[in-house]
């Protein structure tokens, strides 16, 4: 029974390695750089999009992933960017993560000529968001202080698939039993050295420095490797 | 191929639910109540498990379920009941939740003649935990207000398949972007009326009356329906 169970999940993550593929070939031939951005719910992902989108200077759309609803996307709308909402709720079983299928899904939804940068905001869930690949160029996880400094541990998969780790809500840093340097030895222990930003959404405090890693992004995907 | 996923997914439910039984007959061959305790990731089960069974007036043990590691376990250690470590990552392929044969295969572990309460304590998710029974009498949602307050019209299957909404982390409250009101509203959609205590693990503010309700649950749950 169990090395059935393996092999039903194997075959789906080749089927999604696949598409993920398919998609890539997709966004190459627009020119258009994909983020995944992933993290627990309530971790700031849509605050910060809003903050770091504003005054963005490369060319930026969104795909909004969540199981119900278009909350997030509604709060996108007044940044004049173009966003798409994709729910795993209808039609993907009110899946915990975005996979390739579903993003393919809504790349017709997408004006992928007008971008040059896709950010794909994924379903708030630490743990399967971090082995669908989608065809993206990098990942980012966002923690929030309040979540505790012992999530890199507990989560490790999805600290050691990102290229960058942004460590939101650090308004809250007096309030919360969290210590950046604990914080930041747990991400060593599982991802040694990986990128990091201590941001708070909220405030402002830091977001210029991931608008400018996501401007800079669209350069760095297409730089000879 | 979409309905053969169907399929599959249908299937696992329902060798779930047959697990979930048997794990409810060996619960009330020994007399014992369980709580299947969910949240988001650092929402703070751990931190309201230790305040609240510290002083419990029934005897309670605790199955810890995390994907990876014993960092909950080890700090529950210091109240002297029984703690159990569950790793999905251990032969389980790393699932984001727990099922009814995981906890199924913790079993023997747990001195189940000597408890009249276990708590299990879920992967920190806030989609599948949901739609696995496992077997239990009542599951507890916990929400921290750094989450923000649309969760329930996000998650609706999650704040809808439980019993008790525990709103954590109201010592937080003047500093995040959080209304008590739009929350309840939002939850009242999803689940009217259904039963909710707001807290604060970390000072203990409000914890008494979660312990209380634990205390309750026994004779509740052995009550004729």
């Amino acid at each position: 029974m169990h090395r059935v169970k393996v092999r039903v999940v194997e075959d789906a993550l080749d089927a999604n390695n696949t598409i993920a593929r398919a998609n890539r070939d997709d966004f190459d031939r627009h020119g258009v750089t994909v983020v995944n951005l992933m993290s627990a719910p309530g971790a700031g992902k849509t605050t910060l999009l809003e903050r770091a989108l504003d005054g963005l200077s490369v060319r930026a759309g969104v795909l909004e992933g969540d199981v119900q609803g278009s909350l997030d996307a509604d709060r996108l709308a007044h940044l004049h960017v173009p966003v798409v909402q994709l729910n795993t709720g209808a039609g993907f079983g009110g899946e915990c993560h975005l996979d390739a299928n579903m993003v393919r899904s809504a790349l017709p939804s997408l004006p992928l000529d007008e971008l040059d940068l896709l950010v794909v905001e994924n379903v708030g869930n630490l743990v399967c968001p971090a082995e669908f690949r989608i065809g993206e160029d990098a990942r980012i996880m966002i923690a929030s202080v309040a979540e505790g400094d012992d999530k890199p541990l507990k989560y490790p998969l999805m600290f050691r698939a990102c290229e960058l780790v942004v460590v939101n809500k650090i308004d809250l840093l007096e309030h919360v039993d969290f210590s950046p340097e604990r914080f930041d030895r747990a991400l060593d222990a599982v991802h040694p050295g990986v990128e990091r930003l201590r941001v708070s959404a909220r405030t402002g405090e830091g977001v210029d420095a991931v608008r400018d890693w996501l401007a800079r992004l669209p350069d760095r995907a297409g730089a000879p490797a």
